[in-house]
């Protein structure tokens, strides 16, 4: 295994002290981590906190900022964090109106959010959550009850952010949170395993032709093992199971996103955009808003997951709000 | 081989396809393989335009828009555009007011850009040429007579692209983007090969322990094939390579890209980013600027480069100032 690290164990430390040297619009606390905006807490307004094992990068903290989330709490690869660094955060970022926990569906993520949400009411911390599991892959798998999540984690984060930006309260910063993720769904397809610096091998076996469809974030299996086709039929398979899941309403704005798990060149993934787009257009959905690029990765793992936010006129006003982020910019 | 394309033959069209999709600000000529700013060309404003071989994304055309490019010609992977899409680009976006070619250094991309001019000249069409150089790793390589051009790519064409809204004129323009390169050096490290959806096999055979130091962004050779090292380690020999060549002056400040080849995770980067801020800082340069993430690729090579411009007070002042481009973006 040849990766950029000093030490697998000490990863996340010197990971955090990149993220600091490389963003001071951001404040990071590498001994507690957590990372939060400089300038939090913002009075008046509800801090929104994320995290969730390390490994997805950008996600979580290359979406703190103006727009988006008060504060992310990285845990170790592929890791929840713990309750001790959520509650760091959300103490870190709230004015008075609130906090709201987004949490992507993992058993560890989900127990270890509930415990630093109550000890956070023990402080007399208000908190409310969002739990996003977008990914149509399977019910149940490795680290999950019911579905993963996933890709709409940016969606809820953008869009949620940008509601509380506007001064919204608790409830309703969750409330739009939790109609983001019930429009959204996800769907991934791995071209190779990734590999952890701790373990330094592929977290599993992929041969030369095969690919996985419907892998997790953390390359947990899918669907089927399958043999390896041209970007067009993988495109209609992606896009087919995701509008199986979720039909889209007639004339309701979408908003796509293509991500690459990581190890994905960027010209792949906009061949398989040029695919994917046409075969949502033919399905009736009306492309509004999408992004293409590396947003919720897989360490280095080839392959690329589909998003899609079946979105109203409000959803798509606050995607279209000012965001300043390390990994999002735009408005401002 | 397992690559998200439909044919290794249409990839270039199949990208484009997508960009087109992905991007409407844009305007994307698929047949005759340009991308310009939907709006172009602009009034009284030098036209940029600059291309060279695909594999490289987001360069050139994650580039173009207000503040940077006003357009970009991608050849095949690794294979320089012909003079053709060049003059169709420099056609599309001058004003009246001439356009600057920015040219990578190497010899296939040196000799159709010279023949574009020409022509352009036939046609009646003013363009002046900045060629990019910054890599310090070798003279004379596969592809390159002198030094081959890389990252610093990114800050000419930002600096000059803002130079080139504000007005000012040919000349003017490409003396600055000149400066830049002039101010500007690269070194990069390779921990695996890339492969091209041509040949379906890495360019080159790297031992699981060994890492290729001073590769190019096509994979061509470096300085030397040494061993795997920690990431504090590889950082001291970016720095003191890159610092070698070019030593910082007394307090000027400096801009700083940590590229990712396209396969590294951004964690990694951080990583990286981390030990290189630390090393740059005690040899006396003052970081003003920092970019951390994929900018200059080399399809799916594992490996990162460093590029430190050692800029003065007005090239920061035209890096600050808006940019929208679809990987480039702040202030807009």
């Amino acid at each position: 295994m040849k990766k950029f690290v000093n030490s697998p164990d000490t990863i996340l430390r010197d990971a955090l002290t990149g993220v600091a040297a490389a963003h001071p619009e951001l404040s990071v606390d590498v001994e507690r981590r957590f990372v939060t905006r400089a300038d939090a807490p913002r009075p008046g307004k509800v801090g929104l906190v994320s995290g969730g094992g390390s490994g997805h990068e950008p996600l979580h903290a290359g979406f703190v900022g103006p727009g988006m989330l008060d504060a992310a709490c990285p845990g170790e690869i592929f890791t929840s964090p713990v309750p001790d660094q959520m509650l760091g955060a959300a103490s870190a970022v709230d004015s008075g109106f609130g906090v709201l926990f987004i949490v992507k569906n993992y058993t560890g993520d989900v127990m270890n959010f509930e415990m630093a949400a109550e000890l956070a009411a023990d402080d007399g911390l208000e908190t409310a959550s969002v739990l996003v599991n977008d990914d149509v892959a399977v019910q149940d798998s490795t680290f999950t009850a019911g579905r993963r999540g996933t890709g709409a984690t940016l969606f809820v984060e953008k869009i949620a952010g940008a509601l509380a930006d506007q001064g919204a309260d608790l409830a309703a910063v969750a409330d739009i949170g939790r109609r983001v993720n019930a429009s959204s769904r996800s769907f991934a397809i791995a071209l190779t395993a990734c590999t952890t610096p701790a373990t330094g091998k592929p977290g599993f076996d992929l041969p030369s032709d095969e690919i996985e469809v419907g892998v997790g974030i953390h390359g947990e299996p899918g669907r089927s093992r399958e043999k390896m086709r041209p970007a067009s039929d993988l495109a209609a398979e992606l896009v087919e199971t995701v509008l199986d899941d979720l039909p889209p309403s007639s004339d309701s704005p979408a908003i796509v996103m293509l991500n690459g798990m990581g190890g994905t060149p960027l010209i792949e993934l906009y061949v398989l955009y040029g695919e994917v787009s046409t075969r949502l257009e033919e399905r009736g959905v009306r492309i509004a808003r999408s992004l293409v690029g590396n947003y919720v990765t897989s360490l280095d793992m080839a392959g690329a997951s589909l998003t899609v936010c079946h979105a109203d006129d409000r959803m798509i006003e606050l995607w279209d709000a000012p965001v300043r982020t390390p990994a999002l910019r735009w408005g401002v």
